[in-house]
């Protein structure tokens, strides 16, 4: 892993200030913004049809989120995906509870068909769905893995291959592929799937990495792993009295005071041979 | 009142993890669905027509909550509601600002007459406003009873009795009933008033303690009861330079860590004779 | 500076507790309404074009945000502010973001035209994109002026002029004018602009003051300002390992413990004699 590379971005996205134009849910939407602020770059979250195009052609990057999903944001993110094709801008895709109706499932698979994804980022039972394997899928929250991690990364890898995409599988341990190499993240907390909107805020960590790097592939283990030393750190900043309030805004502390060097001495990545 | 038995609901919704899926607001959406993971339970909040039937199929409890209140949002709690009475999936009710607007108080009362609510929950303008006594409202926030608890008491179990529900009408002190019996909780704490979400995110602890007990008028005094208490143990844990930001945190701490026994230490319910 | 008159106002609100209705973005809906919370007011934020009417009747001011904006909001805007206008209810205008679409920008100005605006509130870039002067815009953050501050302070006079309204804008320094006099309030922190929704908040506390006063000019100062010397004095509360989610805890806790005896002591306010 290039880890150099990595913590060289952290600086990058500081000082390029990139912009993440978000397609997003409204559950976390406000959650996305903040940590986009807390990394270093600047959030626009615009997802009316009839601007967005003019808003993601002066984006770094585009994220669009299944979460609270509906035909007129399908509208959006089609309009403004094929935009960002056109002008080279990376897209990532977060398919939140795509496994929860057929509606969402079906639309999702055409954003698919219809728009060219540089990252997927999701849980098991979110990726597994779009190549037709029902992981077990209950909420939108489910992220503890009984899959062994072997499972895992073979779906990862199938998914990665089906849409020519980096994928992320984000859960006990995070999954990173491109369809060949292949790496786990071991970073993360418990907790981190207790509170809303941190599985949707990592898509907007590897959004913002996106932005400033051609290595998609860095740019998808950048952010996912971020969010998991952050989660980390805060839980080890907690006092006993404190539960879930303190932690979301500890993590919110970390996200925001993060670098490349910290990052560098905390994280735990693995290559994976398994092919 | 059964506080063994209420005491081990907080058990059970951990141990279950219930599936609550919300048609609420835009405006504490999130609040909504970190409380619900704080209690132990899994948040799903899908709002589109074409997809709360399917979802709401999968899910343990329902809630309709009226905040930010439109057209297409009507539509989709009728569908989910009819739904879920179908499956017998218990539905809470959240009529917010209700008086607010004619618009709002019609579709109300439409919701009511075409699909079968459990509970019933909202301050007491609100909720006397259902059956056309208006208490006064300003905005959605209006807790502070100047009526007597007798008055309460009284609306309360008219609008039960009106409905077939059980009634919740929070305020400095709160009352729940089923039309025959009541029961006052006099948990809480001024400040929980004057954060936002609050009172929508009672709902959202009502409605996971309806997922796991067939006796709603216990999961309603559950519910409620829950957010006075940890509203008060929030309120003890500050420190004198802390405000209502603090507030906000130092609740979900409480929410997060709350279980049946402290639960059962510090609450303050009494049976009403009060025919 | 009638500085007297501004700290009278921080108990005027307290006392009448008066109802802002917003019409207002997703991303920081939520931040908006505990906001008004925190300085006392009450806030409704109803956006269903079948409702706002009836809504900003009973309101005792309007806030307009163009956030998250869309053609069904921008409906509910012109009906509610044309309500506002024939009932005297002041309205305050927060064209958010408003340089980064032409449909964003057209109804901006249509709104502009059909309704009188008492306030608008925007930073550098959406001030001058509302007489067509391309401020340097870059998602909707961007509140770090090269410009100096006469510059700053001419086309705040020149926007103020051609819509006959007071102007807010702000950034590191912020500046309020009427068109003739004008003037700079020195007090913010730069981490205000790093986490999302101050400069909404900011709108909120403007309209909870116009609900209290005739003297827009003063309710602007007074809005601005109380949100600089929150952002200072919740800097100053922080520890060392503190980042930006617990300076969003301490603003919130230094907004609801604000009075006016504190602003007047640490309010930094300068009529301006430029011309």
């Amino acid at each position: 892993m290039k880890c150099g590379e990595i913590k060289h971005l952290f600086k990058l996205i500081k000082d390029n200030n990139p912009l993440v134009h978000h397609i997003t849910n409204q559950v976390t939407i406000n959650d996305c913004a903040n940590v986009t602020l807390a990394i270093g770059a600047s959030p626009v979250m615009a997802d009316y049809t009839r601007e967005v195009e003019e808003i993601v052609s002066k984006a770094d990057a585009l994220l669009l989120n299944l979460g609270t999903f509906n035909e007129e944001r399908y509208q959006s993110m089609k309009v403004a995906g094929k935009k960002a094709n056109q002008l080279g801008i990376p897209i990532v895709f977060d398919p939140v509870g795509v496994g929860a109706s057929s509606f969402r499932k079906n639309k999702a698979l055409e954003l698919l068909k219809e728009i060219d994804i540089c990252i997927i980022r999701g849980n098991y039972a979110e990726v597994s769905s779009l190549v037709g394997l029902g992981g077990k899928a209950k909420g939108v929250d489910s992220v503890n893995l009984e899959e062994s991690s072997n499972d895992v990364i073979k779906i990862a890898k199938l998914v990665a291959t089906a849409f020519d995409s980096i994928v992320v599988i984000s859960g006990e341990i995070d999954v990173v592929t491109n369809g060949q190499r292949a790496c786990i993240v071991e970073n993360g907390d418990e907790w981190l799937s207790k509170i809303s909107g941190t599985g949707c805020a990592s898509g907007s960590l590897i959004a913002s990495f996106s932005a400033v790097t051609n290595d998609y592939y860095l740019a998808a283990v950048a952010g996912i792993s971020t969010m998991g030393v952050c989660g980390e750190r805060a839980k080890k900043a907690l006092e006993k009295a404190d539960g879930l309030g303190t932690y979301r805004v500890k993590l919110m502390d970390q996200l925001s005071s993060m670098d490349g060097d910290t990052w560098g001495r905390e994280v735990r990545i693995y290559e994976v041979e398994y092919g």
